[in-house]
């Protein structure tokens, strides 16, 4: 390998995880905005949107600059491509950070509406497998990556239990369908998020392994559900 | 562009349309197990999954291949990688399809319950789209993509509408929870088919004018949702 494009990669590889780490601070943050009914945490987390699609743009054009300047092979082409695809996920992550946030400003209107601590649970779940996937990813450690796989299971577990909590509540009182169909949805958003961090999870085994892990792991996912 | 880079493209766009053919059928299928309650039309759908990750993973290889080999670069770099992130998305929208016929397999307990003609009206819409994204695509017509951009909107305000139908029937009758809650989840699959089927307009534009469409696209409906 050339090095210079060893200097490409890894400048990329370091603001994939700079950007990461924007996606992974607008998730908690707009958990925050939930839990503690703040609208200007919403606003942050639904303005910081921006930012984090012009990082994105940014780190594919550098993907492009690398496959057309280097003309990588291999292993380096893997690299690559895994940027681009992770880099991709990372942005719909920020955007399901802002929907989170935007079901945040709807609560406000039920302030004694309980928030399921299983929500949040998910939550910090979902953006710790974030910061474990990354992690992987610049350490190429399969290991770690497979665990990140096995948690995505545990995470669909809590939604199962968020999703029953809520539906109690909807049960008990007609005036709670709404702030429970805006949780319902937070939730569905948050497992989302663990099935990107998954999708990263396995692009790196897919790097290091050179097989595709991704559709083994639905495949076993798809049978526990039925 | 060599002989042997223009016949490979033109292969694994080919793969690419019939992967999106594949897709599109079972969107239609899952809406059908759902109206028609038909269990084995649903799993005929969970089924098929399998064929299209499989095939998904063709095409990613397919690409790999290229870009090792022919090394392309300006416009037919781009429209490697367009391959990869497309393919991508048409194996996200089976997974779609796939959560659809789940639902319909748990409505199979609800016989009665109305499906939202809306909702139908958005799943045909949805289908349409990604057709026409993926004609765009091959034809390379930027027109024919800033169209479907334009029907994401449509789709979200029937997503509105359908939503409101569905909490009107849980408001009304406790026992409707249950179903009400399984078709607000098909809607919002739908609604997502939609948004990658944009993603993929988005691409083209992309492809076609050297710019990012996506951003803009997201920001104008951000703002009209707020």
């Amino acid at each position: 390998m050339s090095k210079h494009l060893q200097r490409d990669l890894e400048h990329i590889e370091r603001e994939l995880l700079a950007l990461s780490a924007q996606v992974e601070e607008m998730i908690a943050l707009a958990c925050n905005a939930l839990t503690e009914q703040r609208l200007d945490i919403a606003v942050q987390v639904i303005d910081g949107d921006q930012r984090v699609d012009e990082h994105e743009v940014l780190i594919e054009e550098e993907c492009l600059k690398i496959l057309a300047l280097h003309q990588p092979v291999a292993v380096d082409l893997r690299r690559t491509t895994a940027v681009l695809k992770i880099n991709n996920d990372l942005e719909r992550i920020g955007d399901l950070a802002v929907n989170i946030a935007e079901r945040a400003e709807q609560m406000r209107t039920y302030p004694t509406f309980p928030i399921p601590d299983k929500l949040l649970e998910m939550a910090e779940e979902a953006r710790s497998m974030l910061a474990d996937s990354l992690d992987s990813f610049v350490r190429l450690d399969v290991h770690a990556a497979r665990g990140v796989c096995r948690r995505d299971d545990a995470v669909d577990l809590l939604n199962a239990e968020v999703i029953s909590e809520l539906r109690e509540h909807m049960h008990r009182d007609g005036n709670q369908i709404e702030p429970a169909l805006y949780l319902f949805s937070a939730s569905r958003h948050i497992e989302r998020i663990a099935d990107l961090a998954t999708n990263i999870a396995e692009d790196v085994i897919y790097l290091v392994e050179g097989e595709i892990a991704r559709h083994r792991h639905d495949r076993m996912v798809n049978v526990a559900k039925n």
